[in-house]
C-alpha cells in the first residue's frame, strides 16, 4: 500500500512528503523502507525534521542508516547529536573505516571545506596502470556513487593532479598513470570557507574539488551538490538577515510562525521608532517655531535608510566573492567616502534648489535641508560601509547591516542629525 | 614574454585579468593564443568586455573563435550582435553541423532551459552494446569536454533513460545498453525557467540535465558550471533590485560610475520624500495644534518601510522556489491578510500602550497613534504581498518589489494613512 506508492518516486520527494508529516508517521514510513532508500531520505529531509526523528530513534536503528550513508552526511547528522549519543551511535556502526572517517569529519567547521567535504572518492598512485585503476575504481564502485576525477597522489599521499574516467576509458590498459594525468589542478584547504569554495567551483567550472591538509595531502572531496545546497542555504539566511525575518521561516508555515519570526525585528523597529519620537519631542520647542521642519522628516529618514542599504550591500556582495584585485579595507573605505561626496552634494543641491525655487521657501530653510541631506548621506554612507566590514571581522553574517536594527540607528542618527543643523543654522 | 607568463595560467584567472585591460590591449592579448585558448578566455570574461571585443573583431577571425567553442557559450556571444553579423560570422564557420546546432540555440529565450542547454553530449541507442557505445565516445571525445551521463534513446530520439559512465566501464563489452541503462530520469522542457531548472538540480543533486522538446525528444544538455553562473547573476540582480543599485556594478568599479548607478535611485527617494513633504504640508494647520503628531512621522514610515520589505521578501522566495505544494494566490493573499492582522494588533496595541501610559498622553492620542500603525501594517503587508505577484505576472524580476520605488511608495501611503486617522480622531 504505502510502500507500493512510494515505489519509484524519488528520495527527495519523499523527504518533501515526509517534511509535512507528523513525526509519528514520518518515522513509521521511514521504517516500512529499506535501510538504504530511508537513509537516503533523511539526508534530504529539513534540519528541524531530522533533529525529531534523530531524537525519537535508537542508536543501534540510527547506527544502521547511517551505515547507508556517505561519510559528509553522516557527520552532518550527527553534529545535531549531543555528544554523548553520538559516540553511542558511532560505536554500533559496522565498518571501523567509516566510524574513523566520520570522526575526521566532526572535527572541521560545519560551514568550512573540511566540513563539507566527504571521504568517499577514488584516488589512484601516479605509479599505477589504467588497468590497477579500473580496478580499483570496480572496488570502490558501491561506496563511491559519483567518481567526477580520479586523483593521483604519490606514496605519501600527497596531492599531484588528476585524470578523467573520460582519459582511463579512451587510454591502453598498461598505460601508467603519471604519463595521462593532469597536473594542474585546483585544490582547496580544509579552513576555507564554504562561500569561497562555491565560488572557486563557479569560475573554475568544478563538479568536485580534492581538499588537502596543510602538509597538501588528499583529505576528501567536495561535490557540486553539496555546494548547491550551501548555495540555497546563504542566499536564504542573507535574505532574512536583510530583511529581519527571524529563524528559518517559509510561505508555506503556519500563520502563527510567520506572525512570530516577523515580530521581534518589527518590535524593534517600533522601538527605534518611539525613540525618534523622543528626539523630535525633544526638538519641539524649535519645531513648534518652524513648523515646515517637521514636512521633511520623511525625506531625511528615508534617505538615510536606502543610502545605508546600498553601501552595506556593495559591500556584503564584494565580502561574498574575495578575489585577488581587492583594495585594502582603508582604500575602500576612502572610496565609500568620495562616492558618499558625490551623492550627498548632487542630493544636497537638488533638495536645496526644489525646497528654495519649486516650494518657495527662503535660502536659509532650503541650505537647512540640503545640507542636512548632505550630513545624512555621508552619514549612512559610513555606517553602510563600515557596519559589515565590522560583523565580518567578527564572524557574524554581514547581511544583517542591511537589516532592520541598522536601518533603524541610522534612522535615529539622521534625525539627530537634521534637528541639530537646524537648531543651529535657524538660531532656534 | 606575456606567452610565457601566461602558460600554465588558468583561462578564467587571464579573463578576469583581461577585463582590467583596455581593449586593445586585450584584443593584442587574445591574438597571441591559440584560437582554442582565446576562445575559453572569451567566454569568460564579462559581458562589457565580450560585448567591445566582438565589436572589433572581423567575422572570420570571430568565426575561428567560435569554431573552438561549444555551443551553448557560441550562441551567448552571438546573441549579443546585430542579427546581419551574426548571420556573416555563423556563415564562416567551419562545420555545417556546428552551425546548425547553433542556429537551433538561438531560437530560445536566453533564461530558460533551451537557452541554457548546449548540443555536446553523448547519447547511446537502446540497441548499441557497450562497445559500440565506448566506440561513439571515442568519436565524441573532442566534442564532448565532460560526459557525466551518457543518455539513452530509442529510433526516434525519444529519452528513455541514462547510463553512468561508471556503469559502462564495469560493464561486459557485448552487454546490451538496453540492459543496463537506469529508465528513471529527470528531464526539463526547453521551456522551463532557468531558476527552475536550477533548483531541481539542486533538488536531486544532478550534475547535467536533459533537455526534451515537446515530443519528448532529446535536443539538448544543460551543466551544472552553467547553472552555478546563472544562480550567480540573478542572486546579483536581485539585490540589486532590492537595493535600487541600477546597473551592473562591482565595489571595484570607478568612483563616478557606482555614484551614477546609485544615484537614479536615492533621487527616487528623494522626489518621495519631497512629495512627503507637501503631504504634511497640507495637513500643517492640524500638525500646528498637535505639535506632538510630528514625533510620530518617523515611526509611522518607518513601519510601513518594514513590513513591506518583510512581506515582499517572503513572496519573492516562494516565487523562486516553486514547489508542488504551493498554495494558489488567493489562499496566499489571505493568510498574509491574516499575517498582518496578527502583527497589525500586537504592533498596534504595544504602541497605544508605550504613548499612553510611558509617554503619558492621553487615551484618544495614544488611540490615533495605535490604529494608524494598525492601518499601516495592514497596507504595507498588503502592497508587499501583491505587488511582486503582480510584477512576476508581468515577467517583471519580483526582488525589485522590495527596491527603493515600492519603499517609497508605502512611506507616502503611510503618511496619508497617518494623518487621515488623525485628523478624523482628533477632529482637527
Ligand atoms: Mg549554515
Ligand atoms: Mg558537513
Ligand atoms: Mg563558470
Ligand atoms: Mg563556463
Ligand atoms: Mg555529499
Ligand atoms: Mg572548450
Ligand atoms: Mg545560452
Ligand atoms: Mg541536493
Ligand atoms: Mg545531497
Ligand atoms: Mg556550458
Ligand atoms: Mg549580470
Ligand atoms: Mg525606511
Ligand atoms: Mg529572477
Amino acid at each position: 500500500f504505502i510502500l507500493e506508492s512510494l515505489e519509484g518516486v524519488n528520495v527527495a520527494d519523499i523527504a518533501a512528503l515526509l517534511d509535512e508529516l507528523n513525526l509519528e508517521e514520518a518515522i513509521y514510513v521511514l521504517r516500512l523502507l529499506s535501510h538504504e532508500t530511508a537513509a537516503d531520505i533523511m539526508i534530504e529531509l529539513d534540519e528541524v525534521s531530522v533533529n525529531k526523528v534523530i531524537r525519537e530513534m535508537e542508536a543501534i536503528e540510527l547506527a544502521s542508516l547511517i551505515d547507508e550513508m556517505d561519510s559528509d552526511d553522516a557527520a552532518d547528522i550527527l553534529i545535531l547529536m549531543p555528544s554523548k549519543d553520538r559516540e553511542d551511535v558511532i560505536s554500533h556502526l559496522q565498518e571501523k573505516e567509516k566510524s574513523a572517517n566520520i570522526l575526521d569529519l566532526l572535527r572541521y567547521d560545519e560551514d568550512s571545506a573540511g566540513g563539507l567535504m566527504a571521504k568517499e572518492y577514488i584516488k589512484a598512485n601516479q605509479n599505477w596502470s589504467v588497468i590497477q585503476t579500473i580496478e580499483e575504481i570496480r572496488r570502490q564502485a558501491e561506496n563511491v556513487e559519483k567518481i567526477y576525477s580520479i586523483y593521483v597522489v604519490d606514496n605519501k599521499q600527497h596531492l599531484l593532479g588528476r585524470v578523467s574516467l573520460k582519459k582511463i576509458i579512451l587510454a591502453a590498459s598498461n598505460t601508467k598513470i603519471m604519463d595521462i594525468y593532469e597536473p594542474e589542478l585546483i585544490s582547496v584547504p580544509t579552513h576555507m570557507e564554504g562561500e569561497e569554495v562555491a565560488e572557486i567551483m563557479r569560475k573554475y567550472d568544478l563538479e568536485s574539488v580534492p581538499v588537502v591538509n596543510a602538509k597538501n595531502k588528499l583529505v576528501g572531496r567536495i561535490t557540486v551538490d553539496d555546494i548547491l545546497d550551501l548555495i540555497r542555504e546563504q542566499s536564504e539566511e542573507d535574505i532574512q538577515a536583510m530583511t529581519g525575518i527571524s529563524a528559518d521561516v517559509e510561505e508555506s508555515d503556519s500563520i502563527w510562525r510567520i506572525s512570530k519570526a516577523r515580530l521581534p525585528w518589527l518590535i524593534i523597529g517600533v522601538v527605534g521608532g518611539l525613540m525618534g519620537a523622543q528626539i523630535i519631542t525633544f526638538f519641539e520647542e524649535g519645531l513648534s517655531k518652524y513648523i515646515a521642519l517637521a514636512s521633511f522628516i520623511p525625506l531625511v529618514a528615508a534617505t538615510g535608510g536606502n543610502v545605508g542599504i546600498q553601501s552595506s550591500s556593495l559591500v556584503v556582495q564584494t565580502l561574498a566573492s574575495k578575489s585577488v584585485f581587492d583594495d585594502s579595507p582603508w582604500q575602500r573605505f576612502v572610496k565609500g567616502l568620495l562616492i558618499a561626496l558625490v551623492n550627498g552634494i548632487v542630493l544636497g543641491l537638488f533638495v536645496f534648489s526644489v525646497v528654495k525655487f519649486i516650494y518657495g521657501f527662503d535660502s536659509i530653510f532650503g541650505f537647512t535641508i540640503g545640507l542636512s541631506m548632505f550630513f545624512v548621506v555621508l552619514m549612512a554612507s559610513f555606517m553602510g560601509t563600515v557596519t559589515p566590514l565590522v560583523l565580518d571581522k567578527f564572524g557574524v553574517n554581514p547581511a544583517i547591516a542591511s537589516g532592520p536594527f541598522i536601518t533603524t540607528a541610522n534612522d535615529l542618527l539622521g534625525l539627530a542629525v537634521y534637528f541639530g543643523v537646524a537648531m543651529y543654522l535657524l538660531n532656534l
